[in-house]
């Protein structure tokens, strides 16, 4: 951050090195208070017209805590499938805020903006004001549903403890994106599988 | 393609714009009788080792059609769902190969490497030779559920007539992609679903 930067929000969604659009699914380092950086999974959501973008924690998380207490992190856009696994399903802590796979990283400052409770989960609105960021590297996209398996995997897997959902349902969904990786993903959205299989106690 | 680019398949590899690993979900365009480009969807197979990279046509579609009599075609690259969708569940011909979302394509020599049966559709396995490329746009890519939802809903429609296939399963997979791009699309994605709606005569 240089000394002419805009302050926080005045100029917040040029800060980003990517277009958002929807919500985007990202990894979130923030440092806690043993003085490491927890690797987490955020949902992050476009602006609404001239707003933040917002990303929402749910239940007394580490990255709900460390936002609380450091208020910010480090939002960070990473195609590895192993880096986004271990962010969404396991604890994960680091000397460095950036990981070495992030394409770019965001240096943000977080502002609650909601909060509020579903079922048994307290959850909070964050909003997400960019202070820093920098883009590592850019190249042409390319869509592989072994990669996007992966993630959907994470999603299936982290709900397998919430009433709400069928349990049937979400081991039958995680059989099936395992086929999709078995099918078209590379090594490493294989080796990012098996972290999932290794990671979450269940049998599909 | 200048006059001193290597023979094809001498340095194939090289001319690809972007990592290819696993399965690559693009968009190829292939010239009909008719001279007009067809826009289909083509899952490209990294190249095994030293081999080239490597495509599959499923029954007579225009695509293997086209591949045979034109001998190639332009695989591209685009993150655009709209275009995805048109691209695998529709018939769509332009009047120029390449499409405005593509961020990068390749020019490609087609070369039928195996076939066979799988039920009653008959199968062919073709090399990909780049002879030309270029990238028009490279950025920090992004994960977004919506997009990556929109492509296994093309997956499951496109299924939803093969026997193998159970087809409430299938319409289960759509209902849930749906919702995944309620929850986590832009307006692209949502304006993507709705020409799968339109495209694909099924209830879900």
């Amino acid at each position: 951050m240089t000394d002419d930067s805009p302050p926080h929000g005045a100029d917040a969604q040029t800060a980003w090195p990517v277009a958002l659009s929807g919500v985007t699914e990202t990894v979130v380092t923030t440092l806690g208070p043993n003085e490491r950086w927890n690797v987490a999974a955020l949902g992050v959501h476009a602006p609404d017209g001239d707003g933040p973008a917002t990303a929402t924690t749910w239940g007394r998380t580490r990255t709900w805590r460390n936002f609380r207490e450091s208020g910010g992190g480090y939002v960070q856009f990473t195609r590895d499938p192993v880096d986004f696994v271990e962010a969404a399903l396991s604890v994960r802590e680091e000397d460095e805020p950036i990981l070495d796979s992030a394409d770019a990283w965001v240096e943000i400052e977080v502002e609650q903006r909601d909060s509020g409770t579903e079922g048994d989960t307290q959850w909070v609105e964050w909003a997400l004001h960019p202070v820093d960021s920098a883009a590592e590297r850019r190249v042409v996209p390319t869509t592989n549903r072994g990669h996007a398996a992966v993630v959907e995997a994470t999603v299936a897997a982290s709900r397998l403890d919430v009433p709400s959902y069928d349990r049937e349902t979400l081991l039958e969904r995680l059989a099936y994106f395992e086929s999709v990786v078995e099918t078209a993903g590379s090594e490493r959205e294989r080796a990012a599988f098996q972290r999932v299989r290794k990671l979450v106690d269940a049998e599909w």
